[in-house]
C-alpha cells in the first residue's frame, strides 16, 4: 500500500454492500488511506467482508468504527441514512468529512444534516455507477472508473475539504460534477429512477400472467424485455427507498411519461402512423447524442 | 460455396435491410443455396448491397427476382408485406416456399395469404433476433445463431416443405419453435412490442424537456435510461408498423401495464414501502429464470 501518497489516515465505510465495498477496494487499490474500516449491521455481510479481505477492520458497532476516521462514507439505502448518521454522530472526530452515496440528495441532506457536529463537514455525493447485483462480493475497485460522481453544491462547506474529497474520486477514475440538489434529484428521476420504476412495472405485469405464458415469455424474452428484467433485478430495498425519498421529482416525471404514453396509445388505437413515426425518429437523435458523449457503456 | 449441400437452388430476399442481408450472408456462409437474389425498392440500399457483395444479383424489379426461386423471404416492415407479395405473386414458381420475418404474424398472414398461388406454400416465421441498427451494412451471418426462430403452425402447409425451411434455420444456428399465430402475437406484444413502446415513450418524454436539462440527461444517462435509448433507436418504420399491426395484443398489454403503473404511483405517493418492496422482490425471480434459460445475451 502506497502509504506516503495516502490522502486520508482512516476511512470508515458505513454499509458494506456493492457500493461501500467498491469504495473500500478502490481506496486500497490506489493506496489512498492508511486504514479502511467497514461497519455493517448485518452479521452475514460482515462475515462476507471479513472473508473478502478488503479492509483493515470490520466493526459491529458503528460508533467505534468512526473514532479515528477523517473520512466517513454513508453507503446505506437512502431510507436508512438518518439511522446511520444518528448511530455515529457523537463519535465523529473534529475536522472529519462525511459523505454519502445515496441516489436521492434532498432527502439525505434533510435526514443527515441535523446530526452533523460543528467541526465536521457533510459533503453529499452520488456516484452514477452500479450493477444489478447487490452485496459486497460484487464490489469492484474499477466500478467508478470513467463514471460521473456528482457532488452537491453547498456554500457552507470549505473549499479545501471539498477539493480533498473530489481528489479521492478523481483517483478512483471518476469524472467530478457539481450540481444543485434539486437539479440532481430531477435529472436522476428521469435518467435512473423512472426507468427503474417502469422496468419494475413491466416485469411485474408479466409475473401476474398465467404460468405457461410466463414461461414462454421467459424463454422468448428478446432484447427489450430482457433489458428490463436486468434493471428490475436491482436491490429492492435500495429502490423502495429511492422512490419514496425522491417522490416529488419521480411523480412529476411519471405524470409526463403517462401523458406521453396515453398519446401513443391513442395513436396506435386510431392507426395514426405519422405520429408514431415522427416520435420514433426523434428518439433516435437522443441515442446518437449519448453515443457521441461516450456514455454508451 | 458448398453447392453440393445446398438445400435450395435459388433464394430471393425481398427487402435487403438488416434481417434480409443477414439471411443472405448466412445462406452464403453456410452454402445453403446456389444463388441468392436480393430485391430492394430503394436505390440507396440496392447500391449498398451491390458494394457489400453478399448475393449473386441485385434486382430493381421484384417480379423478375422471383422467377427461378424456390424460396422467397419477405423481409420488409409488416406494413409493406401486402405490397411486397402483390408485386411478386404472378411470378412465383410452382412448388416455391414463401416465408417472412415480420414481428407481427396475424396481420402478415391476413395481408399475404390472398396473394399466394395454389402450388406455392406460405410458411410465416419470425426470427427473435435483431439490433438497434438498421440497413444492410449491419447485417451479420451469425445474427440468428442461438436465437429462437418461430414458425407459425398452419395445417395447410405440407410437412415436407416446413421441414425443409426449418432445416435452413437450423443451419443458421437458430432454435426452431412452432407457435399458434395468436399466441405468438401475445407473447411478442409483451417481450418485445410493449418494451419498445415504453422505451420510445420515456425517451420521447425527455426530448420535450428544456435544452439544458436534456443535455445533462444525456451526459448523466446512467444504466436505465441509457438502455432505453438503445431500444428507442430501433428502426422507426418497422416499429410504427408493428404497433399498428399488433394493435389488439399491444393495447391489451398496455392496459395491464398502465394499471400496474398506477398502483405503484399511488404506493409512492402514499409512501407504502411494503407494496414497493414486495413487487421489487418478485421481479428479481423473473430475471433469475431468464439467466437460467440462458437468454441473457
Amino acid at each position: 500500500m502506497k502509504i506516503k501518497t495516502a490522502s486520508f489516515h482512516t476511512v470508515t465505510i458505513i454499509g458494506g454492500g456493492l457500493i461501500g465495498s467498491s469504495i473500500a477496494r478502490a481506496i486500497r487499490k490506489y493506496g489512498l488511506s492508511e486504514k479502511i474500516f467497514i461497519y455493517d449491521k448485518s452479521d452475514e455481510i460482515r462475515k462476507k467482508i471479513e472473508s473478502l479481505n478488503i479492509c483493515n477492520k470490520v466493526f459491529s458497532n458503528p460508533l467505534e468504527s468512526v473514532y479515528e476516521s477523517d473520512l466517513i462514507f454513508l453507503c446505506v439505502p437512502v431510507g436508512s441514512m438518518k439511522e446511520a448518521i444518528a448511530s455515529i454522530s457523537t463519535g465523529l472526530k473534529k475536522g472529519a468529512i462525511i459523505s454519502d452515496t445515496g441516489s436521492t440528495k434532498k432527502s439525505v441532506i434533510n435526514d443527515v444534516t441535523p446530526f452533523i457536529p460543528k467541526n465536521v463537514s457533510f459533503i453529499p455525493s452520488h456516484p452514477l455507477a452500479g450493477t444489478e447485483f447487490s452485496g459486497p462480493e460484487y464490489g469492484n475497485a474499477e466500478l467508478f472508473k470513467g463514471k460521473y460522481w456528482i457532488i452537491i453544491n453547498n456554500k457552507n462547506n470549505s473549499e479545501k475539504q471539498v477539493k480533498k474529497l473530489a481528489g479521492l474520486y478523481s483517483k478512483f477514475g471518476s469524472i467530478i460534477e457539481f450540481l444543485d440538489v434539486d437539479y440532481h434529484d430531477k435529472i436522476t428521476a428521469i435518467t435512473s429512477h423512472l426507468p427503474h420504476l417502469i422496468a419494475y412495472t413491466i416485469v411485474g405485469t408479466v409475473t401476474d400472467l398465467e404460468e405457461q405464458t410466463k414461461k414462454d415469455i421467459i424463454r422468448f424474452s428478446a432484447s427489450g424485455f430482457r433489458d428490463f428484467t436486468r434493471i428490475a433485478a436491482s436491490d429492492p430495498i435500495m429502490w423502495r427507498d429511492v422512490f419514496i425519498n425522491n417522490k416529488d421529482a419521480v411523480l412529476e416525471m411519471l405524470q409526463r411519461f403517462s401523458e406521453d404514453l396515453s398519446y401513443l396509445q391513442r395513436a396506435i388505437r386510431w392507426s395514426e402512423s405519422e405520429k408514431l413515426e415522427k416520435l420514433f425518429t426523434k428518439t433516435r437523435d437522443i441515442r446518437k447524442n449519448i453515443i457521441k458523449e461516450g456514455q454508451d457503456r
